[in-house]
C-alpha cells in the first residue's frame, strides 16, 4: 500500500478563515454575561495528536480496489483517512480536538465516474468490506460516520471526482448531476444556462448534490422551491445488485414512487451516482426584508397563515424571543437597545424576527407576490424593519458553521437539532424540546441558551430548528451534549408528535429513535429492501438499517 | 352460506340515468359522418345471462370471516358478487355486456371498521384466499378484478362501510377519513367545517378516499390541489403482518418517505383503512374561463410556460385540435360553424380549447391569481371565449362515464388512456400514441376519432390523456380494444420516455409494462416489500407485484 497526499484533505469548513470565523467581543461580552462562560480556548488539536489506527484493508481488496480506480485513488493516508473521519456534527468537532475515539476509515477510494462506483460497489459486496458514500461530509448526525459493523474493514467512498453537470434540458428544465457536484458548483454551471437550483441549506458551500438526496436536505429557500425531495425527479444508483435507475416523468400513477425510496436512503441501499433535478430560470430579482411579531404565538400565526393561504415568500424565516435576542446581540449591544425602543414603542414587548425573501425573475412578478403575501401579514400587525434587516440575514445565511468553529474555539456546547410537527402541536414540542435542552444542560455557572425558528413552512405544519449555547463541561464534554440531546429526542419521540429529524436524515444520531416514528412494520420494510439491494449489507454498515 | 341482497348491488354509473346518459341526435350524426357509425344497439345484458361461476369459498373461511363481519356482511348472492366483479374499464363494461368471461369473487365481505379489515386480512392470509380491496370500484385498469393468482378462493373487501370522517384539525388542516368514504360525502364532510379536500377527478362521483391513495390518483384541479399523494399526510393499513401507520409530520428526513410507498401500492401490500390527508379552506370564488390558442404546439408551450412561472390556474386543461373538434361537434353543429368563423377571423385556424379554472377564497385572491396567470398567458395570444366556455367545461366535468356508457350501447368502442412525460418528448409522444391508437383502430368503415388532452402539468412535464371512438368491432370487440391498447403502451414504453400511468395506477392492464419502467430492481424491490408485508401474497394477487 501506498500513501497519497495528493488529494484535497478534508476537513473542516474554510479551514479557519473568514471575517465570521471570528467572535466579536460584544458578542463574548454577551455570551459571558448570559450563560457564564469563562475564558478558555479549546482550539482544534493537531492532526498528529490523534490516534489513528493502521488501515485494516485487507491487501487482495486494495489491489481489488485499485484495478478499479488506479492506485492513487485509493488513499491509505493518516491524513487522508483521518480528512474524511465523521462528519460536522459538535460531537465529530469534539472529537478532533481531541475528547474521544475516532471512527477512521481504513481507506479512501476515489473513483472517477459512475462505472467505477458501480464496479467499487461490487468489489466491496464481494470481499465484504463496509462502503460509506461521502459527498461533503456534512453530516451533523453521524451518517458518514466509518462504521464497520460486522465487516472487517471499512473505506470511504469520496464522490468528489464525479464533479459534471451531465446535460441540462432547458425546455423540461431538467439538470443531470454527478453526485459529488458541491452546491455552489452546481449552480454556477446552472447559471450559464440562465438556471438555478434553488436549494441553499446552510451547508450550501460544501454539500453535494447526492448527499441532498441522500439525506432529504432542505434548503432555505425551501418554502419557494420546495424540499430536495421535491427537486428529484430521477436516481442513478450503484447497489451490489447492478446499477438501478428510477424516474421517468414528472409524476406518475405506475406503482409507488421508488425515487422517494431512494431519496433519504442515507446510502444504505445504494451509492446515488448521478441525480436529474428540476431547475428554474435564475432570479434577476431579490427582495428581503425583515419584520417583527410581537410575541411566539403571533409569530407562529402569521407562517400558519402564510402557509395555508399558500403565499409563502421562497424564503420564511420566524425567530422565537429567545433567537431574536441572541440575533439582535450577536449584531451589537447598543444598536439591540435602539431596536427594542422602537418595538415597545409600537408595542411590541417580546420581540419575533421574520425574514421573508423573495427571488424573481421579474419586478413584476416580485410586486404580485409581495403583493398576495402582505395581504394576508398585513392583518397581524407586523412591524417592518425593512430590507436592511433582510439582507443582514441574507449576507451572513452560511455563516453558522464558521461561527460554532469561533464558539467552540471559545469553550463552548454549540449545537442545532431539528424536527418538524403539524400546525396544533408546534408550540408544545417547542415547549416541551426546550424544557428538555434547558433542563439536561443547566448547571451551577452554566445558563445555556435554547433558541429556535421555524425555517420550513408547510399548509399542515412546520419545523423546528433549535440552537443550543452553553459553556463546555470540560470534564465530560461528549457526556454533556449526548444527555442534552437524549432529552430532546425523548421530547420529540415520546411527547407531542414530532419527527426525529426534519432535514438532518437519521445517522447514528437518531438511529435509535427511527424505529418508534415509522413502526415495526416500517423497520422491516426497510430491512426488506435493504436484503433485496445489498444482500450483504455493506453499504453504510450501521446506518438507516441495522 | 346464505344469499343477502340488503346491500347495495353495485354497477354502473348513476345507473343508466340523467340526461348526459342519452346522446342528442346531433352528435349521433356527427358521429356517423366521422367515423362511420351505423345504427346498431348493444345495450348492457341482463344479469340473469352472465356467466357466474358457483362460489369457492371453503366453508371454514366462510365461517371465520363471518364470525368477524357477522354472517349479513360475507355477501355470496350472485348479483352481490357480479356488482363486485371488475372495475369500470371498456373492457369490464363490454363483459358485463356478454363479450367474454367475467372474474366473478367467490364472495363479498364487508367489514364495519378499521379493526374488523385488520381480521379480515389475518383470516384470509391464515387460509390462504386472495383478497381485493375494493372501494369505488372505479378502476378502469384492472386494479378491482377479482384475480385468484394461485389461491383457491378470493373474496372482495368492500370498504363501503368504512364511511367516516374519523377526525378534522381545524388548525393544521387536516383529516383523518376512513377508506370507504366516497369522495362527495367527504366533500360534505369537510364542508360542515368551512374545508374542502379539492380532488376531483372524472370518477368524483363514486371513487373512494381509500381508492385515490391506492392508486396515487390525480384530480381535475392538480394544477392547484395537488395529486392526491401530495394530500396525503398519514395512512393507516392492515396487513397480514399487522396493523401499519406512517406519517408522523409534514415532511421528514427520517429515512426514506414510506407513505409514498403506500400510495399506489394498490392494496397489494396492505389495506388502507384510515387515511391523513391535507385540507383546505372552501373556495367561495370560483371563475372558469375558456380560451383558444392556434394549434398543439401554441397550446402546449402556452401551458408550459404557465406551469415553469408557477401561475397554473387550479384547473388548466388543454384539448388538442381533434379533442376540440370533439368537444364543438358534441355541443352542437351550428355553433361549431359560428365559433370557427369567429376564430378564424382571429387568425386561429387550428383551434386548442384551453380551460382555467380557479378556486379562491375571496375576489382579492382570485384578482391577484389570475392576473400573474394572465401576464404569462398574454405573451401567446389567446383568443378569449369568456366564462361560458369555461362553466360549460365544469358543468360537464363528471359527465364522460356516463356519455361512455351512452356511447357504448350505440355500438361504439370507446376508450381512455393517458401517460406522462417531460416537456421536451410531450409533442413527440403524443404523436406517436396517437399514430398507434390510429393505426390500430383504423379499418374498412372505421375511422376512429383519437382526442388528447393536457390536464395535469408539472414544471418539468405534463401528462397526455387520449380519448379514443370508433365503432366497435362486433365480431372482436375486445380484441379490437385490446391490440389498440397495446399499440398505445408499446409507443409509450418502448418509444419517447413516457409513464405507462400518471394517474389510473397499474392494475392488470399495465402490469406487462411496469418492469420496463421501474427496471428489474425497481420490480425486485416491490417483491421485496411484499414479501415483508404480505409473506403469502394474499393481498390483491397478481396486481403491482407478480
Amino acid at each position: 500500500m501506498t500513501n497519497n497526499s495528493d488529494h484535497l484533505v478534508r476537513r473542516g469548513w474554510t479551514p479557519h478563515g473568514g471575517q465570521d470565523a471570528i467572535l466579536p467581543p460584544h458578542a463574548t461580552r454577551w455570551l459571558a454575561s448570559r450563560t457564564g462562560l469563562g475564558a478558555r480556548s479549546t482550539p482544534v488539536a493537531p492532526d498528529s495528536t490523534l490516534t489513528v489506527p493502521e488501515s485494516a484493508l485487507p491487501e487482495p481488496a486494495y489491489k481489488a480496489l485499485a484495478d478499479v480506480v488506479g492506485e492513487r485513488h485509493v488513499l491509505t493516508g493518516r491524513a487522508e483517512r483521518l480528512g474524511r473521519a465523521g462528519g460536522l456534527s459538535y460531537l465529530d468537532l469534539l472529537r478532533h480536538r481531541g475528547t474521544g475515539a475516532i471512527a477512521v476509515p481504513d481507506a479512501v477510494v476515489v473513483p472517477a465516474d459512475p462505472a467505477q462506483v458501480q464496479q467499487v460497489v461490487e468489489v466491496c459486496a464481494a470481499a465484504g468490506i463496509g462502503l460509506v458514500p461521502f459527498g461533503g461530509g456534512t453530516s451533523v448526525v453521524g451518517g458518514v460516520t466509518a462504521l464497520r459493523g460486522d465487516k472487517a474493514a471499512v473505506v470511504v467512498l469520496d464522490l468528489m471526482r464525479l464533479d459534471r453537470l451531465v446535460s441540462v434540458d432547458p425546455v423540461s428544465r431538467l439538470a443531470v448531476f454527478q453526485a459529488g457536484v458541491v452546491a455552489p458548483e452546481a449552480e454556477r454551471l446552472l447559471a450559464a444556462h440562465g438556471l438555478t437550483l434553488g436549494h441553499v441549506p446552510q451547508s450550501f458551500e460544501r454539500a453535494t448534490i447526492g448527499g441532498f438526496a441522500a439525506t432529504r436536505s432542505s434548503g432555505q429557500a425551501s418554502a419557494g422551491y420546495g424540499r430536495f425531495e421535491d427537486m428529484v425527479e430521477g436516481v442513478r444508483v450503484a447497489t451490489p445488485r447492478g446499477e438501478w435507475r428510477a424516474g421517468v416523468a414528472p409524476a406518475s400513477a405506475a406503482g409507488p414512487d421508488l425515487r422517494q425510496l431512494v431519496v433519504g436512503s442515507e446510502g444504505a441501499f445504494g451509492v446515488l451516482t448521478e441525480v436529474t433535478v428540476r431547475v428554474r430560470e435564475l432570479p434577476t430579482v431579490r427582495r428581503y426584508e425583515g419584520f417583527v411579531l410581537d410575541g411566539w404565538e403571533a409569530g407562529a400565526t402569521a407562517v400558519r397563515e402564510l402557509a395555508q393561504a399558500r403565499v409563502l415568500a421562497d424564503v420564511t424565516r420566524l425567530s422565537d424571543p429567545h433567537e431574536t435576542e441572541v440575533a439582535f446581540a450577536m449584531s451589537g449591544g447598543w444598536k439591540t437597545a435602539l431596536v427594542r425602543k422602537y418595538l415597545r414603542a409600537r408595542g411590541i414587548l417580546e420581540p419575533c424576527l421574520l425574514v421573508l425573501g423573495w427571488e424573481c425573475t421579474s419586478t413584476e412578478e416580485l410586486a404580485l407576490r409581495r403583493r398576495a403575501t402582505m395581504r394576508v401579514l398585513r392583518g397581524l400587525r407586523p412591524v417592518s424593519l425593512g430590507t436592511a434587516a433582510g439582507e443582514k440575514w441574507r449576507h451572513g445565511r452560511f455563516s453558522g458553521p464558521r461561527q460554532r468553529d469561533a464558539l467552540m474555539d471559545s469553550g463552548v456546547c454549540v449545537e442545532t437539532l431539528e424536527t418538524a410537527t403539524y400546525w396544533s402541536t408546534l408550540s408544545s414540542l417547542r415547549t416541551e424540546v426546550r424544557a428538555a435542552l434547558i433542563g439536561s444542560l443547566s448547571a451551577p455557572g452554566r445558563t445555556p441558551v435554547v433558541a429556535c425558528h421555524i425555517s420550513h413552512a408547510y399548509e399542515t405544519g412546520a419545523s423546528l430548528y433549535f440552537t443550543t449555547i452553553v459553556p463546555r463541561d470540560h470534564d465530560d464534554p461528549e457526556g454533556q451534549w449526548q444527555r442534552a440531546k437524549a432529552a430532546a429526542c425523548a421530547a420529540i419521540s415520546d411527547g407531542p408528535l414530532g419527527t426525529i429529524s426534519h432535514h438532518h436524515a437519521v445517522g447514528t444520531d437518531h438511529a435509535p429513535y427511527l424505529a418508534k416514528e415509522i413502526g415495526d412494520l416500517g423497520t422491516d420494510v426497510l430491512a426488506g429492501v435493504k436484503r433485496t439491494l445489498d444482500p450483504d449489507g455493506v453499504l453504510n454498515p450501521g446506518k438507516l438499517v441495522r
